[in-house]
């Protein structure tokens, strides 16, 4: 009996030990399962930040991408900028208002047709006392941009100018209106150079200052001609009298007209209906019809366009007068003339 | 004995039962173990996490900052640009290589003082072609750019009428060398204009196509001054004899300088020393001398200016040759000449 109480013992003495150790992880896994709560909403946390992680990379990549195309096109644009800043930003200070529409018609020297008429008007940023004592001089050079180049080439200047490439991008040579073979560009006036600048002299026949506006006579521009610059024709500066130019420039293209022929009978109703409604010719029809007659005299074309001329009817626009004619040996015969709506200018 | 048998066998029952619980809970406490170390992990792994969350967010912040920034930049350059494509951009397609190194001293009018020399070289993107023809004739027109222009009112000109502000942004009157009262900027050719665009009138003394140079002689240009443009000077189109210029134009500043008086004993050597390493008048002392004496005699400044030089010894500085002189009634004597080292030009 003693022995079996003695295994009895043995037994509980055991499994009291390992109820006791047991207890012990018991406690263990109490904290254990404190910890396991704590790991759910850690694993939970972990998924968040993991898809937080990917969210704001997704962020920093589109960041990134913006930045950087932004700051490809800043480069590019820059670059450009650089090259602009290696040349000089001019900008129109007024625009030509003038009896010629358009180039073909525009006679080469306007002092040769003193009756054509025109106006620069200065954009209202310019303060009317620049004019200030300009009436004393009686002729200026205007400094203006040929903006009626079409010639691609001569557009595409400026880009091969800017490029660091040593490759000639505008034509080096052209072949002027009096001369058959071709001289360098810088051997004559073309409008088609590198810099679309041209200089041109007129008559000042007055000046208003409150409207900034300076009233010309002998006229060679445009309409719509961006201005750039005036300035006061010197006869001490700028008319050297022992000057001589290429033979060619003096060269006459025959056949030059030296008579006018009117032969519509309704000319003069139809002018003086014209000088009416003209900002340029008003009430002055007998001016209108002069200065049709000096353009035509020195219309000065290429030999091809003026035997294309001989065979056909033309057509002159001078301010608000389209004008056909015919050209027959030296006589230029107006068959007709009509009051054409005025072409709005850029006053 | 049966009963202390019960009793044993029920607490060995219970026993046994909360060993079984127990160890059913230690199965688990296993699991939560491995849990636990799996906690640890994920524990790490969240600290990391977050600290990868903060480091993401810093970039993309800094991304952001920086697209930001490019783009800001990028609008106000293309805002710029897109006020440059309102005006026209000119590049320079050479530059003058001149006797004058500083607007100090350059004459008004280079025809004024025809010893005086200089060249124009087109830069190599320009072909050689583009003079064919040049030397036909005598006189040209340069276009250029008065890029020495420090005034800084003016040289924001640009910015104001870049603006759609209807401020003025550059001065509207200035006072002529030559006149007391203020006249339009337009009645003068002062440099400083909305648009810094000068034109002059040059004697072409050669024209070198290869080299893309144009030697000329009567010039009025500082060295290094940008050349947008050379037209020929065609003297049917350019002299106007029946024009008038304002009568202050004409008037003479007293005092004119009538006479020079070299008193400087080894002026003969020092210009023939100047004339030996000298670009533009390499083996002629003589015209070296002419040039500094023209340029002397019409050397126009203003009133205050005159009355200055009138005081003080007077400085020159022409190609190679720094000239000291002194004013006195309508004499200048030249104290010294020195030669000093060329200043790198922009050829």
């Amino acid at each position: 009996m003693m022995t079996r109480d003695v295994v009895w013992l043995v037994v509980l003495a055991a499994q009291t030990s390992a109820l006791w150790w047991l207890w012990r992880a018991r406690r263990q896994e109490d904290k254990a399962h404190e910890d396991l709560e704590l790991l759910g909403t850690l694993k939970q946390r972990a998924a968040e930040l993991e898809n937080e992680v990917a969210r704001k990379e997704g962020m920093r990549v589109e960041e990134r991408r913006g930045r950087v195309s932004a700051e490809k096109e800043l480069r590019r644009v820059m670059d450009e900028k650089l090259d602009t800043s290696n040349g000089h930003y001019v900008q129109a200070l007024g625009h030509v208002h003038s009896c010629f529409k358009s180039c073909l018609g525009t006679p080469r020297q306007g002092l040769f047709a003193p009756s054509t008429r025109g106006l620069v008007t200065f954009h209202r940023n310019v303060s009317p006392d620049t004019l200030i004592g300009l009436e004393a001089f009686t002729h200026l050079w205007i400094v203006f941009v040929f903006h009626k180049n079409t010639n691609g080439k001569n557009a595409r200047a400026h880009q091969g100018l800017r490029s660091d490439s040593h490759r000639y991008t505008f034509k080096a040579k052209i072949a002027p209106p009096k001369l058959k073979e071709r001289v360098g560009i810088f051997s004559t006036r073309s409008p088609h150079r590198p810099n679309p600048i041209g200089i041109t002299l007129a008559k000042i026949e007055s000046v208003d200052c409150a409207t900034r506006t300076v009233h010309l006579s002998g006229l060679d521009l445009v309409d719509g001609t961006p201005v750039l610059d005036i300035k006061p024709y010197v006869p001490a500066y700028d008319a050297v009298l022992d000057a001589r130019a290429a033979s060619w420039v003096s060269l006459d293209l025959s056949p030059t007209i030296n008579q006018v022929r009117w032969t519509s009978p309704d000319t003069r109703a139809v002018l003086e209906c014209c000088a009416e409604t003209s900002r340029l010719y008003r009430g002055d029809a007998a001016a209108l019809q002069a200065a049709i007659e000096e353009v035509l005299q020195v219309d000065v074309r290429s030999k091809e366009q003026t035997a294309r001329r001989q065979r056909d009817n033309n057509t002159l626009v001078l301010d608000c007068v389209r004008v056909s004619y015919r050209l027959v040996e030296q006589v230029a015969s107006v068959i007709d003339v009509h009051h054409i709506e005025a072409i709005p200018s850029h006053l």
